[in-house]
């Protein structure tokens, strides 16, 4: 099967939407009048980003799921992506697989594949995905104020307890194992969720490198600080805090890494607001602290006292 | 070095005309009024897109102009682009000249970089690149109709040329193969040619896989045929046919690759505009053929009979 035969094959679906799809040098875009284009790239490397053990389907849903986490995070409606795609040998069930898990997702949100590449080298996948936001309403890291309630969405730590049990860090019943590792392999963006907070949220991030490490991002942009209560994030934790001690739960929760799950802020006066958000979208939504003036990140613990347990974020160059 | 240190010191410049740059989950991008966004990407692999031997500064030009050349074939005028790039290592010297060689390039064109990913893994560069066009003037490869004129930019062959005596099949001297050379790793993305032939090319496509393979494409999508007057593309070596024997000369100009030229089609009453087109942009244009209504694309030789070299396109599966 040759590049282009591969192509078609898989990767081609006339454009819906778009002015132009896959087929010509570049592809078309026309986001709607008074609408910014978002724009966000991942790459995911094996070894690095999943395992080798993964199934293709769950890798083609987790590839695109990565970056419509971003577009949520904006606040953005997906649009499009582009697929670049470097395989060692053109398998055919694995692509299939890849595909299907890609194509279910991206029907899923409207978002149409719209061009590419495809080479042979070591298995790389790089998906670029664009959105459209009001101008002016996108969500941004820069946006958190004093004051403002600290929010997530979903649960949080199950990927990190799946690649912990894969290790052989942790042992977990085999319910609780497949359970967390759907959450690595298939994690949900939380896109109507992101939109439903425009003019609600005051900033936004995805949590993919840790709820630590992300929110850091958001409080060096705004210029504040934060504090977190952890007896509300330890029961974000899906698989239950049973499974593991609360020392390793805590770990999971807040600094495991590719949640994809929202971090945000908002007003204390929109609390309805925001819980209104989590319920159109479907979306669970947990306050688990505060926004402050004083800079750095403060956690309390159970007893609101300041915990004493330290965490690293996550670095792909650590 | 970490993950967020590399790419403020190498790849984090404040966007001067997107309204959001490097720095939050999304980019924003704000095509101009009565625009389309055209958007291209393009991954590039050691080993199989540029070999080991090649200068970082010279790879980070490489990689950015794969991508302009894209904007180029479709007559778009570049506006930013985002860069994911996987990295056996965080090496400084490397990442110091291929960010220079980047960003001359990116400069030159007013092009900005606005978001992207860095990861640790095999080597691996994706970019992802964006222009405007004014709705509906976009160049097609379904566009050429029969009785128009066939036209080639700058030269061709010479990439194929250095990668053979990289390979060793042939023997240059040191100055050939010095500028030979010098046209693989630093091919010129014919931008300014393609926005000054909007409204007089009826289909363009960028020359990556070999001026054949190629132009099969813009025949496949307008539905037509071709002659070629190879006594026409034989010149286009620029490293002169006296460097090698005849076959290979015709080989490296007409299944090349690498050559990152534009092929585009125009009707015979707009010769003077396409001859302006290219002095408008610098380019020397070629007119080495024509469309014909009749499928199949036909080569002559020199004496205007049937040529009965055969050549293989390139494929990154073949």
């Amino acid at each position: 099967m040759g590049e282009f035969d591969l192509i078609s094959r898989y990767f081609h679906r006339p454009a819906q939407r778009s002015p132009l799809g896959v087929g010509d040098d570049c592809a078309l875009l026309a986001p709607a009048a008074g609408h910014h284009l978002a724009v966000s790239s991942d790459m995911l490397v094996e070894g690095r980003h999943f395992l080798s053990t993964v199934a293709p389907e769950r890798l083609g849903h987790k590839a695109l799921a990565v970056n419509l986490s971003d577009l949520a995070a904006c606040g953005a409606k997906p649009l499009a992506f582009t697929l670049a795609l470097s395989l060692p040998a053109a398998d055919e069930a694995w692509l299939a697989g890849f595909a299907r898990g890609m194509w279910a997702l991206a029907d899923a949100h409207g978002c149409e594949l719209v061009g590419g590449d495809t080479t042979n080298g070591p298995l790389n996948i790089c998906i670029t995905v664009f959105g459209e936001v009001p101008a002016g309403q996108a969500l941004l890291r820069s946006g958190a104020r004093p004051g403002d309630d600290l929010w997530v969405s979903g649960t949080l730590g199950d990927a990190r307890l799946a690649l912990e049990a894969f290790r052989g860090t942790l042992q977990l019943p085999a319910q609780a194992f497949a359970a967390a590792r759907l959450r690595m392999e298939t994690p949900t963006p939380r896109v109507p969720l992101g939109q439903a907070l425009r003019g609600c949220a005051t900033s936004a991030i995805d949590i993919s490198d840790g709820l630590l490490g992300d929110l850091g991002h958001v409080l060096a942009a705004s210029g504040v600080g934060a504090t977190i209560d952890t007896a509300r994030t330890l029961p974000l934790l899906a698989a239950g805090t049973g499974v593991c001690d609360d020392a390793w739960a805590l770990t999971c929760v807040l600094a495991g890494g590719d949640d994809y799950e929202l971090a945000f802020t908002a007003p204390p006066a929109l609390r309805p607001e925001v819980e209104a958000a989590g319920r159109a979208s479907g979306t669970a939504v947990t306050r688990i602290g505060r926004i402050e003036a004083e800079p750095g990140l403060r956690l309390l613990g159970a007893n609101g006292a300041p915990l004493a347990q330290r965490f690293a974020g996550f670095d792909h160059f650590g």
